[in-house]
């Protein structure tokens, strides 16, 4: 890790630590520094304020629990990894999510969602199972991606009444089905 | 109509016939009211302020285009209605999201979406074709109102690239593909 790394990290550490005990409104960048034995200008080497630290937080453990995974296990066992990661970190994100837009993490979430549904759909048809379109690829990984997403605020907003496991379970089954069919649909296609 | 109905439609239609022009931050209450040649009060006895309208406009015309039809056409002719809807009224709504927080234009659809799935899903359940627990019929609404509004929303934004019947037609053939697992998944179950 480069020195600059070792810092955003230790400043995120000290964000998620207040959070523990403070809401994301009262958190001051005076406090999280404090927290975290650095002068307070370092803070401004790196982040505009608070709101892009989560930014970072956000994309730096994307990349961490998804992206690193994307070409090494098949996109049940990622789903179930993104789950469990925001089930083990509700804390953060419910309080984060009270006080920033919810837009920033519905658009973070979309687009790591939107690559690993087009993941998923280009294997197939790679296989020769699928004949889609670009268009209709697209439109897939789209339409279930905004429904991944969207159940999961949810979830995280109603404090993940169901553990990870089930929801993420659900939702694989359902996109099992959904690229089952369309498999179906094309091989017939074909066949008549 | 009430009198009162009608007066809040004038005031509607004088806001939408302003957006053909202006944009939705520069239209003043003032305008609406000049253009309706009404007093400026009389806003204010049926809206707390612009915003307001609008969410008025969104509950008003989702009655009319949406919870009126509910129990006389099936759910894919509403579907299509929704999103003929939305494309007739596509300057409105691209001018009022512009401005507006997508937040509530996104939650107005939302829960006119959940109700119709839910209604969809209920009615297959009366037939005896799914055995689903109440709570997964829940949660199978919520995940396709989740993509289907997201579709919506961002179909909205990019100014209606393809034509309504199409996109109705895309979901609606997802949703009955899903719809169909389902229930031959609970027929297999009965069976075994």
């Amino acid at each position: 890790m480069t020195g600059s790394l070792i810092t955003k990290k230790t400043i995120a550490t000290a964000l998620r630590e207040l959070l523990k005990k403070e809401s994301f409104e009262k958190v001051t960048v005076r406090d999280i520094m404090r927290h975290c034995h650095m002068r307070r200008q370092t803070f401004y080497n790196y982040f505009k304020d608070k709101y892009e630290l989560v930014s970072w937080i956000y994309y730096e453990e994307a990349i961490e629990n998804i992206q690193d995974y994307m070409n090494y296990e098949n996109t049940a066992m990622i789903i179930e990894r993104i789950f469990t990661y925001l089930y083990e970190n509700q804390n953060f994100y419910i309080k984060v999510l009270e006080f920033t837009s919810q837009n920033s993490l519905s658009d973070y979430l979309l687009e790591q969602t939107k690559l690993l549904i087009r993941h998923w759909i280009d294997e197939l048809d790679d296989n020769g199972d699928l004949s889609l379109t670009n268009d209709f690829a697209d439109f897939l990984s789209d339409f279930y991606s905004y429904a991944i997403v969207g159940v999961a605020i949810k979830w995280l907003n109603d404090s993940c009444p169901e553990k990870p496991k089930i929801i993420a379970k659900r939702i694989v089954r359902l996109l099992d089905q959904a690229f089952q069919s369309a498999q179906d649909l094309s091989q017939h296609q074909r066949r008549g």
